[in-house]
């Protein structure tokens, strides 16, 4: 048996999420076909963690066992051979039985793109149309922000917190893992969080020991009530404090958000 | 009656192409649904030139006419509002009743894109992947392509020439016209043709009088022969003047196709 690592992007838009579901097309789901394909196998690779339907990937990992004995550069190869164009594997590596996507990941990194249909210029509100070829992957959001409370209200998540007020509010699944092994532990550590101006959209870069379900969507939900000035930058202390989703802001459409990498202890970033 | 001009933005993977089709989701066909369910009125707007299934436009133009009196800035929003994400007006302005999108048109640019799958590179040839948010938006091309022979073979289709030799081989359609209201005529004056690497991509730029159907799709196939040396640069000649669509290389996929923009006489550019 050969242990793999593949790191793989996708255009979440015509999949619905990661976890394979019957007659439904997910990623996974389209992985285990491939792979049954290529090699009469059947496995159910394991991700770093569930994307929700819409979510999009530059940089998921999973993790499987083969017994066909495949050279890495010919795996990679043929899972893109006969995968979807939406789906591609961008790197593959042999790694040892102990390594699991999930539960050996320690940090991961995720961006939320926000394209601003308001903004705010010399001459006043200026309202923008968004391209056809940015919505799939952007929140088109009809409010002018003020990008700088957003910035402080972002820096205020950084560091060792309860995130509890950002987990999903769905009672089966607010304890359910995106991020890492660490169990149900709504206690994660944020190690960057910042709102940037990026190629014509706000975008929103976190970085963490683990996420909580809806956890980045509810903070950018939260991120945008500061940036409309529905709520002070100051706020976010108290959210955070309350360990209630009820504190929190809305949830931000799926389509904005990207996983863009999994850090592993000793293999190193996956992007 | 007022008569209008609005230039649109669209991804074409969803569409079955311009022209309304029946029980099929088309550009044509949404916004005619998007003008019946603002104002009750049954219009079919008139395209510069119909887009086949899978072909993208950043500055499509339409023209119809409307018995209700909305203000431009209005119809923009109102038909935005109505329509998908996937196809935006990006302008709409009122113009004489003598205004046609097809018929007055002068000139249209198209480019067409080609991710490079292989690179040839000092250590040899290098075998790169197409991202999955590339994929709908390019020809994901299999032959290393030297560029410079192309952009040769690309300067000689400059100027006024017979192009019979790319337009489409399907009887029924080869005299149909996707460019100017010159009627079925395979002279076409071309003022730019031109292929340059940006952004990661090869992209093939052609500005012209007209286009004859699949003529652009026609020389992207007939340049990447040129490119990855099944043909030699000079021979483009020898197809121009042969005016035989046999002649001429495959046709390049829809998908790394966009309709850039269309100029009018007196109207200047509209994109």
């Amino acid at each position: 048996m050969t242990f793999w690592k593949i790191t793989l992007s996708y255009d979440g838009t015509a999949f619905h999420g990661w976890q394979v579901q019957p007659g439904r097309s997910t990623v996974q789901g389209m992985l285990a076909a491939a792979l049954e394909q290529m090699t009469g196998e059947r496995v159910l690779p394991q991700g770093s963690g569930r994307t929700d339907a819409g979510v999009h990937a530059l940089g998921q990992v999973a993790s499987f066992g083969l017994e066909a004995p495949i050279p890495a550069e010919n795996l990679l190869r043929a899972m893109n051979r006969v995968l979807p164009p939406s789906i591609r594997v961008l790197g593959a590596e042999i790694v040892p039985a102990t390594f699991h996507a999930r539960h050996s990941a320690v940090r991961k990194t995720y961006e939320y793109r926000i394209f601003e249909r308001r903004v705010v210029t010399g001459a006043g509100e200026e309202e923008r149309v968004c391209s056809p070829f940015v919505a799939p992957y952007a929140w088109d959001c009809r409010w002018a922000l003020q990008m700088e409370s957003m910035q402080e209200a972002a820096a205020m998540l950084r560091g060792t917190h309860d995130f509890s007020s950002f987990a999903a509010s769905d009672p089966d699944r607010t304890q359910r893992e995106e991020g890492t092994a660490a169990g149900p532990n709504p206690v994660k550590t944020i190690y960057v969080s910042e709102v940037k101006r990026e190629g014509g959209l706000l975008v929103y870069r976190v970085r963490g020991s683990g996420f909580l379900h809806h956890m980045v969507r509810n903070i950018v939900g939260t991120l945008t009530e500061v940036g409309r000035g529905s709520l002070g930058a100051a706020e976010m202390a108290r959210i955070l404090a309350a360990r209630d989703r009820a504190a929190a802001g809305p949830t931000a459409p799926a389509q904005g958000l990207f996983l863009v990498s999994v850090e592993y202890e000793d293999l190193g970033e996956t992007q």
